[in-house]
């Protein structure tokens, strides 16, 4: 994969590049964020009634007021019974844009990790809108709060959120994003489980800031690099580096400990290394997300870095609810982009936050030698 | 009492209004409410940094576009812990002019039960606004949508919720006023158990059938007539024929069982007669207030007329959570304003709503004998 290969700006979406985004945001899932490939089932349902979808720039929408963040929140297992309409994405932009007086100049992405990278573009679809190459994780998170809108926010952040019956609720800024994260847990509850959010971007300068940049590229990039190497059958050979990212380790899932008691799913993975260069084991911590990997007693990398589990054949993603033993996988870690290791993101999204006792240390791009 | 004794409009609220108010208010309560005197401590308080209250009647406020009907919403209990600041009311008002783009040229009372006849002479004070001589239960029910406002409303009815770290949440106007109670109740929880919401009233035709004239000038009257009752130590042979009330019994609380796994407070009270006149056993069924009042086998009033227990002495009210064995006590009964009694307002409010297999029949105000 050379940048040359890159898609170019502004880029129509195809059906192809869709299946590539899928794939790529289901790795830069992390072992969380849900499935991907369902959300894209209701994308191409959404294409054949409206425009192309257009991907764009975020350098290009510096001069639109209005650009609206869009997410799902609530648990993957609730969308994975009821896909919705299709429609709640948009919804909840006309929400938040009824509540401000104000209309919506483009979509972007809140987290590309799983199926919350396909939400954004059903409401970019229906609402024919362009949608930013961008987003506010680089990955998936569990809570509403761990992204770079709320980290780099200057002043309170309206949440617009929709249910499948269109009823729909507003948080108009609340200060803290704690007490936003409670409230808008409370109505995604209430609202079945599940609920669409969407949330306005920063204007002016404070917007480069809080955007990571090339979001879908990227995404895009990764799910044509995984799927290349998964047709010629070396995945464990795969070069990311340009994409910042690298192969951490082969083997063999040989223990699962998963964990539920209210919260988030807990864990750990422990894997067995084949051939000569993957010796020893690998472990892997999860809460929702892979968040850390050990590589016998050695940190080879660690949240807001992404680890990534895939099927040593297929390429298609192993969640941390998905992973057995017996699966023959290859592990992959991406850098984060610099906005989520930054001291103020690493409060929220560091290992200290998810209560490992480790500094974070960012993922090394050369191959390590033990 | 007399009409005549009745305030004139517009009305500057003095202290002892305030108590006469919180005391009717109490009997209003229905046997729910929560404490009217605690929030009346909050009411003297903002006087003493804010120009008096003014109670004006609904009639010279029709041409006002933006009335705000103001109430606590959750549970009593917490309020008795948690006065608040005071402020909270006002804040949920302008939350909801922030939202609609427009100000507020009036208050008025959602509930005049209870504690929530407290709230909204708070935001009238705050705000420096009249407040009208009305209100949209005429008495306390426990959920949000039990009012006028929600059974005449001809849209979607927008809700603004704050609490007492100023954190805000609007309901923007949801069609069907039961995914209102839901989100409303859940927000509620978020927001550490209780809540203060504002809501528009109608304007134009809708506000006469939305609205119930009157009530803070009954809630007075009734207080008076108590308080007069309480001093004359004649409590058994009040006159409330003019506020559209009677004395139902006089006895002494013999029986009380209580149950409150999850939901509302359930239960009855059995009262044993005194006197001549007063004979044999009245029931009460409550859940959260007083619900339905059988005399032996009689029924003598059902919900949504009022049920009212005060202590025989000093004539406070008695509620559904303080009622107790040796306690005597006199059973008032009001009639409910015709807006509550209609065949829409007796789904949601009449006897069957609560699961009571009885038909509701309007309050004699005229003695029964047996």
């Amino acid at each position: 994969m050379t940048t040359e290969e890159m898609p170019r700006q502004p880029w129509v979406l195809t059906v192809a590049d869709l299946d590539a985004i899928a794939l790529g945001a289901g790795v830069l899932g992390s072992g969380g964020g849900g499935p991907a490939e369902l959300g894209k089932l209701l994308v191409l349902e959404a294409l054949r009634h409206t425009d192309p979808i257009t991907i764009v720039p975020m350098e290009s929408q510096e001069d639109t007021p209005l650009v609206v963040a869009v997410a799902q929140v609530g648990t993957p297992m609730v969308f994975s019974e009821r896909l919705g309409r299709g429609t709640e994405p948009s919804r909840a932009v006309q929400a938040l844009e009824a509540h401000l007086g104000a209309r919506a100049g483009a979509i972007m992405c809140d987290e590309l990790g799983g199926m919350n990278s396909m939400m954004p573009l059903l409401a970019a679809a229906h609402l024919r809108l362009p949608i930013l190459d961008a987003d506010a994780m680089g990955r998936a998170f569990p809570d509403l709060y761990m992204d770079t809108l709320s980290m780099y926010a200057e002043g309170p952040v309206p949440c617009a959120f929709c249910d499948e019956e269109g009823n729909t609720a507003i948080l108009p800024g609340v200060r803290d994003p704690r007490p936003t994260e409670r409230l808008g847990r409370a109505i995604t509850i209430a609202m079945g489980g599940m609920s669409y959010l969407a949330r306005p971007a920063p204007f002016g300068q404070g917007r480069r800031q809080a955007i990571i940049p090339g979001s879908y590229s990227r995404a895009w990039a990764i799910g044509q690099a995984v799927r290349r190497g998964a047709d010629r059958q070396d995945l464990p050979a795969l070069d990311l580096r340009t994409l910042g990212g690298r192969v951490l380790f082969h083997g063999l899932v040989t223990v699962v400990n998963r964990r539920s008691a209210r919260g988030p799913l807990h864990g750990a993975v422990t894997i067995e290394g084949y051939g000569n260069h993957f010796t020893g084991a690998l472990r892997l911590e999860f809460q929702n997300e892979y968040l850390t990997a050990h590589w016998d007693s050695a940190l080879v990398a660690v949240t807001p870095d992404v680890i990534s589990l895939i099927d040593d054949e297929t390429g298609e993603p192993v969640g941390a609810d998905q992973a057995r033993m017996g699966h023959h996988v290859v592990v992959l870690g991406f850098q984060a982009d610099p906005r989520m290791t930054t001291p103020e993101a690493l409060q929220v999204v560091g290992p200290a936050a998810f209560g490992y006792p480790l500094a974070y240390r960012a993922l090394e791009l050369g191959e390590e030698r033990r």
